[in-house]
């Protein structure tokens, strides 16, 4: 496998940091992106992630998961729940169980084919605790499931692991991505301009505003 | 999570003898199973599967898996490529990067969602080296990641992991599955009666000629 890289990118905040990030890291060319449509709600995530990966020039595949619709049960598929409604084991409702694994491992599955060794997640644990599935350690355990599966080297990257929202925007203005921040969605009810009111948004505006960088998404 | 336990049912011979190995070990009534539907090209596979579980008295979800068709490139959804056909990494060219993991993890969170906590699956060493994601090492590796990243306690049965092929015949006997076995598919020329010229047709028979055993399927 060569030193090339694939990016999980949603068309978030997160995953296009991490989009420069590995442009960066591996340089231009080397670098893929995969997208995931597993119907979520809010099909403007999808056109983000695309304008996102054409403006910076990385070809972008878009991978179907009709699955996790069958599953059921979850905020971010299911009109039905309601993004506050609150599981008994204290999950968030948007937790589709095992969702990061799956993407992880069709991602896998893709870079395996096309000579890919790198995998790049904009997973973080800080702010994130709730989802156990972005945790480093879930991560490392699930790196070491698909070089036994697959028989192959992999190496799962998660540079903003531990980084609070502030240092997600710092490392963006590093990375020279702050104009691409216009493009990506973060609004967990779909809005665009932002709702402002959801977790998400207040996530998002509470990082912008205590690393004093304003969000070039409330500027268009 | 309760003692219950999800199998994997493909409709082959190996996992209908692990649905009967459930049955025996949680007891009729805490068995369900899930049947993955990927574009196989033998939909045959999905009516055994079928017929195997309502036949057994055991409730059956199937899942339908799109994802697989447009990673693309496999013998088993793929009719452009040969079963025949040798992949460079000497691995054959029915292999599916990762399609064991992505299963497992399908069936995890269908569990996590039903509060069952045990997992079947009829993937064996033994005769299938060429598959990675079948190693118990795999396995086991993949139990560590479900339980981290969906805060869980799965334990992952693999019943047949040691098993020749004639010992799965055994066990079948045992378990008193031998008449469920005239409702498997295993060819994977996806004839039945089956080919009888196919690897896995080849397999099939040489387990039953050892174990001295008369296949129920070619009596039908």
């Amino acid at each position: 496998m060569g030193e090339r890289a694939l990016v999980v990118l949603s068309g978030g905040q997160d995953s296009t940091t991490c989009l420069y990030w590995a442009l960066r890291e591996f340089g231009e060319g080397a670098i893929e992106a995969v997208t995931f449509d597993y119907a979520q709600r809010h099909r403007i995530e999808l056109q983000c992630a695309t304008q996102v990966a054409a403006d910076a020039g990385v070809r972008q595949v878009i991978l179907p998961i009709d699955t996790f619709r069958e599953l059921g049960g979850n905020a971010l598929t299911d009109p039905r729940v309601p993004v506050g409604d609150v599981r008994p084991e204290a999950l968030p409702a948007t937790f589709v169980p095992g969702r990061n694994l799956i993407f992880m491992t069709y991602a896998a599955a893709y870079a395996w084919q096309n000579g890919i060794r790198h995998l790049v997640t904009g997973v973080a644990q800080t702010d994130y605790s709730g989802y156990p599935d972005c945790r480093r350690e879930t991560m490392d355990a699930l790196q070491a499931t698909l070089n036994l599966g697959m028989d192959a080297d992999f190496v799962i990257h998660t540079p903003l692991m531990n980084l609070s929202k502030m240092q997600t925007v710092q490392l963006a203005v590093e990375l020279d991505a702050l104009p691409a921040m216009a493009m990506t969605h973060t609004c967990y009810n779909g809005r665009r301009p932002p709702c402002g009111e959801c977790q998400a948004c207040l996530l998002r505006a509470k990082g912008f505003a205590e690393a004093g960088v304003k969000d070039p998404l409330l500027m268009t």
